[in-house]
């Protein structure tokens, strides 16, 4: 949501900077919130698929190495233990008690060696479909105040005020759930959307003034 | 660079759509490549300094339970190695050689209570700069064919060649290293660019003609 906001707000003030007509500032932002949204939320979907065949390739393939080669599998377990400061004895009980069950060995390995939680493909359309949907919301609000007026400028420092305060209200809560301070995240979010149309401004004019 | 791809390149397409004068296309094309690698990578570059605060302060906190609540901070080592199967006594020994070391026991908390890896501030930086450098790259490439051409829509066909054989093989090596299939990889992103772009082009035509 917060790129949603950042870059089609971006976008419209660099074209504020070169171009009269906000007629074509709006089919620019609308683009660019479609092809946004679409490769974030397809590609974060198609990610997450990817991430399911690689976790169930790496799932059958240990479950090969536990049959196939249980000696090098279990010196791995004790390296874990060993890795964690126990001593030589408990290393040894653990890996005795851990291998009984393969199951649960192979799942130990996924998680520990491997460092792969089971993805969860409902999970993964669900958290695509958000990300598509918060980036169109997030790229309407700084559109917004094109629709109204004719001239880029004005509807430049209107969607400046409003995309800025919402960037700041974004980055605030967001903060606030990490346990981060939210003020000094709120203002963080702000400051990267300002620098990012501030640039895009600057480039743009200068391209429409070579 | 996926994105840094996808999204100047169905913004372009969306463009061409809609206007004559492929100049525009190519300053809103930049305008978007400057905000697209801004809110990027100065954005990756904040979430990583985020990350970093939060690790320390939940450091901070385990290493006060430690000492303030030990008794407790006991009980979700014991309860770690239960989860993986550990007979009951087996479990207490692994308690008792895990929090002899306060820092090995609070370093042990982070990662696997609260599944903290200790971010690399380097890397976070370096990280940061790559994701606004590829994005920069990734979107002079469909962008290109702009510079010489006057009309639009042949931009367009030579810039839909060029960048969805580059996102093929961007797809084809990345699917390459996390081991999942290449062709079906390259087909997947470079599907993505095709739908993206498609529907900006569509949008903007919508947009034009009303």
């Amino acid at each position: 949501m917060s790129d949603g906001l950042t870059v089609p707000f971006a976008l419209a003030a660099g074209l504020s900077g070169a171009v009269d007509s906000t007629n074509l500032i709006i089919i620019a932002g609308l683009a660019e919130i479609a092809a946004g949204s679409i490769a974030m939320g397809l590609g974060g979907y198609l990610a997450g698929k990817t991430e399911i065949d690689h976790y169930n390739s790496e799932l059958k393939r240990e479950h090969e190495e536990v049959e196939l080669v249980p000696q090098r599998e279990k010196e791995e377990v004790k390296d874990f233990f060993a890795n964690l400061g126990l001593s030589e004895e408990v290393q040894h009980q653990a890996v005795n008690e851990m291998t009984k069950d393969k199951d649960k060995w192979v799942d130990f390995m996924m998680k520990y060696e491997l460092g792969l939680d089971k993805p969860d493909e409902k999970r993964a359309r669900k958290s695509a479909f958000n990300i598509g949907i918060s980036y169109i919301v997030g790229g309407i609000i700084p559109l917004s105040p094109y629709f109204f007026f004719k001239d880029g400028i004005t509807g430049l420092k209107i969607s400046a005020i409003i995309t800025l305060i919402c960037l700041f209200i974004f980055g605030y809560f967001k903060s606030r759930i990490t346990g981060v301070s939210p003020v000094g995240g709120g203002l963080r979010v702000m400051l990267i959307g300002a620098i990012a149309a501030a640039c895009a401004f600057t480039i743009a004019r200068l391209i429409e003034g070579l």
